[in-house]
């Protein structure tokens, strides 16, 4: 079973995808994250992992859109805990550390680590892993990364420091992303995707067909609607099966008030 | 008087700042958001004018957080039709042209442009008005650059092709900030933040506040409130005045189901 996802072999989201799926899955590693939906799209891949939302950055609002221009179907989730690591190979220590790389996001996500090291310079890199990549074919000494404890192993790195996140409440969820539909009898989370009718009141009367049913929202996003200015997608996220009675009729009437509407899957809820 | 802004001079920010406020200003190019906010908040700048969404690209998401952490008020706002330009100097023409410059959004704009010339490459800069500032300083032949028609007067270059732009309906709204709250009597939009309580349909409470007082809400973001996952902060335009009756219910009424409020600006609506 092959699992395609954006980034270099031990990204966070090959992390993510031994957390759902185990270790005997084989990996995929993709340039963007737009390669890693074609390849399940083109059967390269069974399956993708893709971040949607990090608890300090916010939605990764790219994959929104890639949900809504590829015909894929969500059938799982997964939280990863996210823990950067000060990784190295053994040119250099602590003491002689000048030049950290990672991606932008996870160098902001440290400047404790920065503000206690003023002589260490950040350097922006396209990938977490991609900077222990670099790294192991460069060899240069004072020089090191921040990025997953898979990627020190994958690259055969060491781990001069943990913890390097200023946060300990840096999470990151994941979608798995299919071509064929599939849906658990466990599942009980519902993801869509809607536009509202040009009405006053729009949003409110969507929100209301699962409030008049007691069905809990657990998250909602917008995006723009491209050609049609100040107007948007919005993509929503609710407890419940598609197939439970409550959720058929929500969507049935959610139907009526909405010029758009899609169901992205239905999947276990993460823990 | 003085106006902030990001990016060097010739950014669609500056030329949005001549569209609301008159060409008289003063302006501060500033090299990052946080600069843009931090100037007017120590007082370098009497406003700073930064993008909050663009209808193809999406929220600044950045700036709405800006917004929650520095303590300035929305006075104004304004909205500019996005024209990409192509603009080189008198060693560049459309035959030898081979490298073009610009923001990577700018860039992503203009794929029809890229897709009809194959041969040129596309090389992502930091800034798009900065990218003219670049090739004003290396004057090297077959290199261009995508941005505002104000770029290429600060800089003296020549625009070879105007509305490379894939999509007409590309705006981006700005908002005006200040260190002191202002409320014109004819202003007749506002914007808020909050976050929900944690109980069981708590957004649509929200919302319910405004749809039961007939209030158009014009655009709704969400944020993630950091340290507490899965949480997250609210933001609200809607029409309306501070002082009419209903809206001084309508957020009454709101700080009732919230744990968060608060007003971020009452102001004129762009046309």
């Amino acid at each position: 079973m092959t699992v395609a996802f954006q980034g270099e072999r031990g990204a966070f989201s090959e992390e993510a995808a031994y957390r759902l799926l185990g270790r005997r899955i084989r990996v995929l590693p993709c340039e963007t994250f737009a390669a890693a939906f074609a390849s399940v799209a083109a059967g390269k891949a069974r399956y993708c992992l893709v971040p949607i939302e990090n608890t300090l950055a916010g939605s990764v609002y790219e994959n929104f859109d890639h949900l809504l221009e590829n015909n894929l179907h969500i059938v799982g989730e997964v939280n990863l805990r996210i823990v950067h690591n000060l990784i190295a190979f053994p040119e250099t220590t602590l003491k002689n550390l000048r030049r950290v790389y990672s991606h932008p996001v996870a160098l902001a996500q440290c400047e404790r680590f920065f503000a206690r090291h003023p002589r260490v310079e950040k350097i922006p890199a396209y990938d977490t892993a991609g900077s222990v990549k670099l790294l192991a074919s460069q060899r240069s000494p004072g020089a090191a990364a921040i990025a997953s404890q898979t990627a020190a192993a994958v690259y055969g790195a060491r781990i001069l420091a943990r913890h390097l996140e200023d946060h300990r409440e840096n999470y990151t969820r994941f979608l798995l992303l299919s071509k064929t539909p599939r849906v658990s009898p466990r599942a009980n989370k519902v993801s869509i995707v809607f536009s509202t009718r040009n009405i006053p009141g729009a949003l409110f009367k969507c929100l209301s067909v699962f409030a008049l049913r007691d069905i809990d929202l657990t998250k909602m996003e917008s995006r723009p609607l491209r050609g049609r200015p100040w107007e948007y997608f919005f993509y929503l996220d609710f407890a419940g099966h598609v197939k439970e009675q409550r959720c058929r009729k929500a969507l049935d009437h959610l139907a009526e008030v909405t010029n758009f509407l899609r169901v992205l899957g239905c999947y276990e809820r993460a823990r």
